[in-house]
């Protein structure tokens, strides 16, 4: 059983497709009702696993982002994806195979959704075949990674994002735009707690050279990424500790549960909490001046239920993923600038501060930071 | 202006004082709409500031205890305290001559609400007068006064409790009952965020002599007595990161914002936050392997509010001050257990921690602890 899944999937089980007509964020991006008739990012998704699954159905009412294309390891699974989602068979590869997409007029970028561990190598063979490489996120396993795919893709010539689902999440924009106008007045302090129970031992997410750690990687990372857009400031310290109670499940190198702080530039500080050994913790906590907003779930695949001290957020839900698809479209064919980065440069923030996490662990010292 | 005052005003504005009939856990005292027939503790109140005036107000609905005393520096403040609570002239002492309470028959105990500072000579001096001690909390300035304090009251033979009113507080309670029942299951996590905005930098609180330190000792030290009664064991480990912007209003040795993490041996973690530049912080949660639990307003004079997985916690709002004299009455006239202990050794427990706290903070190692 995969936990993860199962809690991810609840919190969306409810949700309803709404179009997406209300959010002003986005009605730059020509989506609000009218029918689009810009070019549309032809995409191919490397590994289709769980999630690659998920995206390819949300992109099913993407305007501006269309899935053409497989990567796989798996025939059977290109089969099917075939006849599910009207793929030629010339956009189809293995993993041996997919530098020829080079060669491929009709792919402009490949989403890779495969095991963390694979991203870096994948994403160089992408950018050196010419196409625009979408990471799913962690980016990589650690900073050096990440900076080995930045230098690759800027080498090619391509723009390297990774998914950053929530940057495009209506109610979380709108706390974002109360915190850029002042609404919350200085802020002061942001909680994250992310977690789940994860299942099954056997699967890659409890395998160091695939997954590179354990729940930071998977979950935390959304408290890592959160309290830099909830502040809106990048981290200049980290402190750090683990809680291992199951060392056969979690292995060496594998976290089972991380409490980290960050310290900001204005004084700010954060407060996470990142395990894979509580149910379903999906909390965020803003505390400033003037205000205050709480989310929760707060990175769940939705409805994302958010309040500030001024009321409830209502916005309604639309996958996240085809937003994301749909803005990601606008980044790499019109040059978009989103109002949160999900560029190499954002997501490598996040593999130094979890390099950091990891050594504030280890050591039981404070790390600063420079990103 | 005292904006703690202001915030713990605020939380209790609206609450109606309902007699305290329903609550089993406080049946057995006899105040269960019964008339209270027996013993009474006589109490004197030494330092009649604010507190020591909520106290009293809330002592006029104590059945089982009475204010009968007062110890002031202030002529003025005990006239007006003579008037308003009716207390014989005989009864009332200034710090030269309190001693002299060796001698009056008609006092059974004090309770110290003087500055932290203050408390342990204080206390020495009650107990050496053969008055049972009731101390305001934190009960000293770090643990090695704390077990002074703990000696003098034992080599005198009085009792010596602590002001947790918290530790009375029927919605409290109930989480704890659960917790001891097995409803929440394995207990993995707890959050607590104190805080609030202080106000006049004159104030005592801010004065390292009188306070000990900052927002830890006043605010803070409600989440780490929350971690130990919510999670029902006690830490092993503590470690703390300050966090000082205004270095003018916060002295040396008085903290603003410190963010503490203590790790159970059962393996659970807590989170907190205390702090003296936040609005209003006043957050308990506890995680747990089948439910979780959640106060909001978590400390405050009340009404507490609290939920679980298992629904909204619905006792009647009662004055903390007057359950825990009732309570602390029938503790020392009758050797009644409470549920959860507020003696000495009991605030030790937390000067101990808070002690840790302090040293994890500057040295940034982590502490262990043996409680």
């Amino acid at each position: 059983m995969n936990s993860r899944r199962d809690f991810l999937q609840k919190l969306t089980a409810s949700a309803t497709l709404i179009p997406f007509l209300q959010s002003d964020a986005f009605a730059v991006s020509g989506i609000k009702g009218q029918v689009y008739d810009g070019p549309v990012l032809r995409v191919a998704i490397m590994g289709l696993g769980y999630y690659a699954g998920r995206v390819a159905n949300a992109m099913r009412n993407c305007k501006k982002a269309k899935l053409v294309g497989v990567i796989s390891g798996t025939p059977s699974k290109i089969t099917a994806w075939r006849a599910k989602y009207d793929i030629p068979e010339k956009n189809c590869y293995n993993y041996e195979t997919f530098d020829a997409i080079k060669n491929n007029p009709d792919i402009d970028a490949v989403y890779i959704i495969t095991p963390n561990g694979l991203h870096k190598d994948e994403a160089i063979r992408v950018a050196k075949a010419g196409k625009h490489v979408i990471s799913e996120k962690p980016m990589a396993l650690n900073a050096a990674e990440g900076e080995e795919m930045i230098a690759a893709c800027k080498a090619a010539g391509v723009k390297l994002l990774v998914g950053y689902r929530m940057h495009f999440e209506p109610k979380t924009l709108e706390i974002i735009r109360m915190r850029k106008d002042g609404e919350f007045g200085k802020v002061l302090f942001f909680q994250g707690l992310s977690g789940f129970t994860i299942g099954d031992p056997t699967q890659w997410r409890l395998n160091k050279t695939l997954s590179g750690g354990g729940s930071i990687m998977d979950i935390g990372i959304y408290s890592v990424n959160g309290a830099r857009y909830m502040i809106g400031e990048d981290p200049i310290w980290v402190t750090a500790q683990e809680t291992k109670t199951d060392h056969v499940k979690f292995k060496e190198g594998i976290d089972e549960t991380i409490q980290f702080q960050l310290g900001f530039p204005s004084g700010a500080v954060a407060s996470c909490l990142s395990t894979y050994s509580m149910n379903n913790l999906d909390k965020f906590f803003l505390d400033a001046e003037k205000g205050w907003a709480e989310m929760q779930p707060s990175t769940g695949y939705g409805p994302i239920q958010g309040r500030t001290f001024k009321g409830e957020l209502k916005f309604p839900h639309v996958e996240h993923q085809t937003i994301q698809m749909d803005e990601m479209s606008d980044i790499i064919l019109h040059g978009k600038s989103p109002i949160v980065p999900v560029d190499g440069e954002e997501a490598l923030k996040d593999l130094k501060i979890i390099d950091a996490i990891y050594l504030a662990a280890s050591t039981g010292k404070k790390v600063d930071l420079k990103l």
